[in-house]
């Protein structure tokens, strides 16, 4: 009988974790959940908790949810640990956004300067919870999906010398639930290969005789609904660029390919209706007051607007094919042990895996072409830096991260605004005390309309 | 409908190829086999080939077996090729051993002297092969199975430019029905991940809960039978050195590991019962006799002592796989594309595979032990300087690889050897026309009683 | 004796190249100084021929000048071949600085849109010229200054395999003419190592007790004058971000490093005093009236205003080095052959050399630190995609590199100023022939105050 | 003023290294020479010393030579550090080769059996001075001529994480002075290009005009005298193989490319001369007698005779061009840093490099052909599975050595004469104790006769 112990527990999505448990109880037969929170998020927590526990009783099925704030109480013995958790909770998020944006600068949540500071704020603590696994739970898998999901996974990895450990994404199923509706194929006739990392990976599809069908993919995209997920402000590729390449990019690729449109977006709804974090809030909070209802015993339609849609179910997937070494094929953060060859052996790739009781054994992808090489070089570099910034807590490698992000045009404002986000975020920084004590001296403050709003 | 065309028809591993067709019906629904020989294997191509149609006609289903000695015909619009010829019949093989055995060195028909001549003779077939089959069959697979397995994979990807080739193994399938039953667990619950070159790969394996069970085999496998293919003698590996590496080592790698044995072995079936390839002729003849009865209509028992039992299994069950799509987990000579990260990512390794429509998915292995990985590069220079000179004809490139070759002690008696088997090869070597008339004329000649016992 | 060829040679930079040959003629024994250049250029070669062959005659040597519009016979026999041309001559570079300004976009005639278009023009010139050479002087040196120096130093090995390339640039003598002032030690006391790709590339610096004085160095730079050359606009570097990669960048680092400056500076010059390729007509004209003038005949001071100073001596040092087999160490563009392992062994890069009779002998730098091997990686796939666009005159390929240029925010605009820079090189783009009529066609115009402007 | 501190100092080497440092006072102003040994060594210590001083006291030059047994004061404050001792001394190098030859296998006591247990007795050692040193002597160079020098360099770099130390051989030397010869050119006039690891390379040289004379060398080579250093058995290699690889090996590739006639010769002085060891032993025992004559102060032409000609000299010349900082071309072992890409940066390699104030700055020498790359392959995971053992004690690594090693037919008989070898090194292997403990109890003894004649 399997232990649950979920970090973050109080986080919208966790029906939908329990809604993909539910589904998949006769294969993964799960005893008990451990729902863990922090102080701050005890109101949530007891909500989606009692929510959760609904769902099961409304369920075939006799399982208990605790609610605790006592992290290493949940990891003990735990089979399965999953990481959801959002440090700061979304007020940093759109700090993360906002900041930049009054800068004229993108905040990208995932890659950009949002991303990395999400990243700073975030793997202190995964490392914590990887040290804490060591004594409490050695034998569970670690299976994430905080953002920025790759980072997290490579820094589990790299500094946390962990190797059960997955890093999850919701973009790959989105791509595989659309692109065979284009072609007019069952989606099991479609055969994947993905490449990259988190949140900027590419991929080639075949169809069952192994022709390559990327090109009417590509096709397709322009003729019709172009697939992108639905929290990726639409701007199209061009379509040279994709049939040169011969493979079809994530929708975050939009922020490469496509920069001054994305921009230019982003900052629009940072003047309007708000930064995409500050709506993900406002979903949230209708979320959470249906979550109130004492009537309400299943996930409610509303959270596929979050955003994120699927990523509990490949959560879920990915518990019970290593748990029933079911060997199903999912796309992940891993080590990438040659897979992509282009990035070192060690270093964390997101590609195709089966995934059994042995985690993931990735398919190897081969070489990518010029362009995309030098892409994805260049990102994992940015990661690299970027982990590396957070774990030593140095200042001048964050600047390297900053400087080298495709997403940052680098310069005074870039470093300006990468001085008021560490004193915006100072509460969640500890490793960068120094830093930030420096750069108070200095005088670094928030613009005064940005501060007030962000109530900094 | 289903063409396949097998090259070397009159093979006797044919039924048992055959046997694999009628079982897999369901999936692959053969409509015709066209096996092709040449002059010489006329005989021997009419007997097996009345043979298969009489197991074809005992089945269920209405399939024509077709035998010509017309590979063109053969080959167009074939759906799959499979290649399991030998130039210059057991005879051939029979020198690579004598040979070299006659001066004290070994022969192996795989990767040692024998095996690089019968490169030498097969990988320019196999070229010409691949030219009809871009003119005859551009969207056929080639399966191979003819030896040496992974250097013939590797000539068509690197010289004949043809990505749709799976050279085949009957190895792995050996660890794989053996080893679950010393652990008494289903062969399922084991999880299997093999990397190297063919006849040269070691594997490690976890149980369902990704548990790394190698140790334990290891353990088993001084406990009782080895579970080491038939065909190879029993001198056991040092276990020290298994668990050091935590691999479990191929058969093939005793020839290695046990050099001073496994040479003492061959020189004393070499003087006694004959070579490996005359105790298969023996085993051949008396099989065609087998076949010759027209009653007869299913694989005789005999076969299997043949040696490459399932030879055929993984072949049908490769093709089932493509042809399905199925995905199914087979060990498969293919492009590395990174899944061996210390070779280049363009050669041909052995690895775990998910076999479907779009050819071999190899599963990253990651980088291998010091010892391994040394062992492997050594190899791998040998097997591409082995077919350099394959191609080119060049004897300073054979004579490059003989030296390097791990089973060739280097010197005088080596490249005497070398000289004795261009010669005893003439027919069958155009490429090396110059070098074979220098050789006479510097008068080299095969010692007498050889020469009597191979009539060359 | 020596016969030298310069393609290019009515160039300002010409007298420079003579004083140079003048100050080695002990080394090497120059006969003949052939300058080549077509019929556009013939005034300013006439002007220039006659300045250098007044040159020689006031030296105590021998040598004659010959000036030519027939290449051929100025590479027949030669023993150095110097390119230095500029296709579409100065006007080219207008237009590829003040097209992309017009937008907001950064010209930069080196890596960005400007120098990824001088590229295009000057591949195709570089490779005809590698021909003739096969033909007429199979064992010359090609030495080239012509820019996108390493770029063109890339086409001639890759496309031209042509192994006897030196790529020059001034760059790295500037760094090591003025960084010994700042320690206050003889310049042959400092050891050096650098490692890129032509400007693009960073160095370490050592005393001669091999103690790193980097730190030291990059101290000064903050001090003092920061020794970057004069064509480039002093915006200092983060001292923060030098310390970290303790390495000191190269001056078109600035680019990179501050985007925002570099970008606000270029507009303001575009603005006011014209672009750098304005200037530097404008002290050209002023040169070319010097040249004029029969009395002179010694370089005139104004050449080193022109930039590039030093250029011509590390190009007559190279050559004498060679010729010489003297040894002496000089920063050239060379294949790497490791050097720089964070790129693959067989593309061009800018490293320490020791130049002799085999050419460069590169110094191995060993891996560079993470952030530096992500720039050199992404800058290195813009370089190998600019190249094949160039050789290809493929239009979606080229769209690959200018998205992926750390110079270019991608999007509309960067597509839009990369389609009109193909309409106003129209002349020189022959290989893009298709690509500029379909645009032609789309009806993509130059704006009319620059097409007016640039005279197109 | 420089401290030199010369660890083996009663080595019969050192008159030779004296003789380089009075030769070369001018460049390098010697103050004290401090000669350290062991108790077991200190008669030769005081007869050599004694010499030493003498020839000093026959130079102008004011130079004192102390002989210590204690390592600490002698380490105190050195500028450069060589290390020419011998662990056990030439008896232990005597077992290393009799018990070998006594089962038929060769002994080699660089790479072969004896020379992994010269390493296991050395690294240890070698590893214990770097402490020291990074305690007394912190900017000290370290120049280590122990052999296996090449694994003995990769030690200090690899587990002693120590970078300023050069490995040396005077293999490279002797080539350079003998091929100009054959060529009838002054030696500066070829330019030399050699990669492999130590006592395992091969050169390629080029006129002073930078063409290849690599084949007309070869040519030479078998016309006349083959160049080989004095120490080694004259088998010619195949003159095809040299061509093919347009390289020319070292001399101790004749164990690779003639094993059988290597080991037949060196059985042969097995059984008759004794081995080099052997005779060595005896050529040392005369030039100690020469030395403790009080009227010699210059070194004997008997030296010679001892191999190793010349390899003081390299020690002297390298010291003399790191202190003055002179970047002299000299061939060492050295951390590669890309400059053979066939193997990791992060190994030792034996390249040509420019010798200065930093050190070696190696001569990037790019991809090896096939077979060189696959034998540089596989004697580096020799050297790496070695240095393992010999750091961690542990046998099954030592196994994997072993088998490896492709001087050893792997099997019972390989695997007995290690078995022997660390019984008969007992005394010197503290870290095998747990080994040694067990063969012996498993009744592991030497064969009567050997342990006779060895003493043990």
């Amino acid at each position: 009988m399997v232990k649950i112990a979920t970090i973050g527990g109080g986080s919208s999505y966790t029906p939908e974790l329990m809604e993909g448990f539910i589904k998949r109880y006769d294969e993964l037969p799960v005893k008990e959940i451990w729902l863990v929170d922090i102080e701050e998020g005890r109101e949530k927590l007891e909500i989606v908790g009692a929510m959760a526990q609904r769902m099961w009783d409304a369920s075939p099925y006799d399982v208990k949810v605790h609610m605790t704030l006592d992290r290493e109480e949940a990891l003990k013995d735990a089979d399965f640990v999953t990481t959801q958790f959002r440090v700061g909770l979304l007020n940093a998020r759109i700090k993360d956004e906002r900041i930049p944006f009054s800068y004229g600068i993108l905040g990208q949540e995932t890659n950009g300067p949002g991303g990395m500071f999400k990243a700073f704020r975030t793997v202190p603590i995964i490392l914590d919870i990887v040290e804490d696994m060591k004594r409490l739970c050695p034998n569970a898998w670690l299976i994430n999906f905080a953002n920025p999901s790759g980072m997290v996974t490579e820094a589990v990895l790299r500094y946390g010398k962990w190797d059960k450990v997955i890093g999850l994404c919701n973009v790959p199923v989105m791509a595989k639930m659309t692109e065979h509706i284009m072609l007019d194929v069952p989606q099991e006739d479609l055969i994947y290969k993905f490449a990259g990392v988190n949140h900027f990976h590419w991929h080639r599809v075949a169809d069952k005789h192994g022709n390559d069908v990327t090109p009417q993919i590509i096709d397709k995209l322009y003729e019709e609904d172009n697939g992108l997920p639905k929290n990726i402000h639409g701007v199209p590729f061009y379509k040279e660029q994709l049939l040169q390449m011969n493979m079809i990019p994530c929708g975050y690729h939009q922020y490469y390919y496509r920069s001054e449109e994305m921009l230019a977006h982003g900052i629009e709804e940072f003047e309007t209706v708000g930064t995409r974090g500050q709506q993900v809030k406002a979903l949230e909070e209708e979320l959470f007051d249906l979550y109130k209802d004492p009537e309400l015993n299943s996930k409610p339609k509303q959270l596929e607007e979050r955003g994120g849609a699927y990523y509990s179910d490949a959560a879920c997937e990915t518990i019970v094919s290593i748990y029933a070494n079911k060997n199903t094929e999912i796309v992940v953060s891993t080590r990438n042990d040659g897979a992509v060859p282009d990035l070192p052996d060690d270093c964390a790739v997101e590609v195709t895996a089966y995934l059994g009781g042995q985690g993931a054994r990735n398919v190897a992808f081969g070489p990518l072409p010029t362009a995309e090489k030098g892409w994805l070089q260049v990102m994992k570099a940015m990661e690299l830096l970027t982990i590396e910034a957070a774990v030593m807590g140095d200042y001048a490698t964050a600047l390297q991260a900053f400087t080298i992000n495709p997403l940052v045009p680098s310069g005074a404002t870039a470093k300006r605004v990468m001085d008021e986000l560490f004193i915006a975020h100072k509460n969640h920084l500890p490793q960068f005390s120094d830093t930030i004590a420096r750069l108070e001296k200095e005088g670094i403050t928030i613009k005064d309309d940005i501060a007030r709003e962000l109530s900094v």
